[in-house]
């Protein structure tokens, strides 16, 4: 044999030893190099003014008493109402304090309902880790939905933890629904949420089979936090390139355990990833390449798809955690609330 | 003031100029720590062994000559050969060579074809970088469709380099193209392939378009290298993630640079991302969450959509770059290809 081919030959067992390494349980972790990110080149200017920023300075913040977690949320809410305010004006959206069932909430209103959507209604989760943007601060992307969808939006100010851990923030959800489906038809109904209002999307629809409740006709769990845990894969491989949410070592774990309060995170109530998605309404997921939540949204697209949903994933170029929805004038948050409305205009009756 | 309220202030302040940081031209490269990955527990045994493989050894393989190069791809086919032989025989697929428009080709017949699939035909264009996969080594993707989709398939053997740089190898799958669409009808055919074979895909429709050939019912260009150059942000954030391709800066950027010869790496026919996509045939699209081409595919996804075609987007979690057909016994393969089958099935006349 010549050396040529031992090499050839030699070159051939190593990579198919290499096809067949043993899995996690025999092998240790594995070493990423530290990197260096720059910006992208396919996404619009404002886009890369958000995907610049530094990794959020608030990240690791560590609360040690309900009276810090309310200060840093007042803190938090404070930049959120100003930019909620200043969609509203530049779109010429109104919003009002209603109640629904008993909970606080918003009429959100464009200035024109688009004529299909009148007898239509959208319902709003808000997200924030269960803690954060309570009241007013909640409402920029109900405002996004109801611009870009000629929509009128509820949008529901659940009860949030340190105050009121689980299950206030989903008794609130499901009461506002109850009485939500008085307003409309469920089946001219849509629910979304983005980050945690995608988690508490998915586990209303669980809570709602359960209880059975009518469903609505589509819903757009954004980025949903589905598990709760530090469970998928782009909670490890996102660490640090996210910059909105940073890590789940920080805050973000810190509210998941406080608004869990002792409980099982993998309870399906908490962590919707882990319940039963028959049944379940068609479903438009969005998220980013570098957000921490990737593995949230595509596990729970596979799981809709495997329980026979039809689902529609979008994944944006370069953007972090939510970041399709914080410039309300962005190109890119202008087509991800126009998809996300044309999905519902398929599916939601008039 | 009090000390509180102020602190308070400070923080509001701060992270509303965060909020507001400016874009990539101001700011320096932001860096990532050095991380460890782990595998995630929500894939199958089969995947987490891939998932637990250490980076690919050849990934920064350097051909100095021709004869360098092709000795190296035959190495790399002796493996793909076996994988490729082991599924037919555990599938019940055969192959057989026949030629399409002059073109060397594969006929890949499942064990029994579906009687809804009678008269149609998937067209197959395999990946490996533009320079590995020749001849039988490029089978096993189209034994996977063949298998759980129960479709007859042809497969282009297409030139390559180091002998044959572009046009080469989009004059033969066009030659081939045109021999195919004589064997069924177009509107009950479908176009797929991975990496390469992706990014093929989309380029053999930009060209079907121009020479005003018959285009497919429905296209799969599963994780396409649709951007040949290094942009799209996963080429960063994944590098070293993906334990498959690992970096452009290996093999694959040389062979990138060996295919181009010298031509703008930003021809549409060479990184189709930059092509007209108006009236493409309905896609879906297959990636994983640690995939050097997730960019390559969301980008592409997102430009469909722009377009106003039809396109389904599906990520796997903990994949690195074509991880989804690489066990073709796998669930996840299973899952990926009779999600596309389904998808063909929807589309395709019969």
């Amino acid at each position: 044999m010549s050396n040529h081919t031992k090499a050839a030959l030699l070159l051939a067992l190593g990579a198919a030893l290499w096809a067949a390494a043993p899995a996690q349980a025999q092998t240790p972790p594995r070493e990423v190099p530290a990197k260096k990110l720059t910006v992208p080149g396919d996404v619009s200017p404002d886009m890369a003014k958000l995907i610049a920023n530094p990794p959020a300075p608030f990240w690791n913040t560590d609360p040690k008493t309900p009276t810090e977690w309310k200060d840093w949320v007042n803190q938090r809410a404070q930049v959120s109402i100003g930019i909620a305010r200043d969609a509203a004006a530049k779109f010429g959206v109104k919003y009002e304090k209603i109640t629904l069932g008993g909970v606080p909430a918003y009429m959100v209103t464009p200035r024109e309902v688009a004529p299909s959507n009148r007898n239509r209604l959208l319902f709003h989760v808000h997200g924030g880790g269960y803690v954060l943007s309570p009241g007013e601060a909640a409402l920029t992307e109900a405002i996004n939905m109801a611009y870009y969808g000629s929509y009128r939006v509820v949008s529901v100010d659940y009860r949030m933890p340190p105050d009121a851990p689980y299950p206030a923030a989903m008794d609130d959800a499901t009461a506002a629904w109850k009485a939500a489906i008085k307003m409309a038809k469920p089946k001219n109904m849509a629910v979304f949420g983005t980050s945690t209002g995608g988690g508490m999307t998915l586990a209303l629809i669980l809570r709602a089979k359960k209880e059975k409740l009518p469903l609505p006709a589509a819903i757009a769990p954004g980025t949903p936090w589905s598990d709760l845990a530090e469970i998928g894969d782009s909670y490890i491989t996102n660490e640090f390139v996210d910059n909105v949410l940073v890590s789940w070592k920080g805050w973000l774990g810190r509210a998941a355990l406080l608004y869990a309060n002792g409980l099982d995170l993998k309870d399906p109530m908490l962590s919707p990833i882990y319940g039963d998605m028959h049944g379940f309404p068609p479903a438009i997921l969005t998220t980013g390449t570098r957000d921490l939540f990737l593995s949230n949204t595509v596990r729970t697209h596979r799981k809709l798809r495997q329980a026979g949903v039809e689902a529609d994933l979008n994944v944006y170029e370069g953007q972090s955690h939510a970041q399709y929805g914080a410039i309300p004038a962005a190109p890119e948050t202008k087509e991800a609330f126009t998809d996300i409305a044309r999905f519902f205009d398929k599916h939601l009756g008039k």
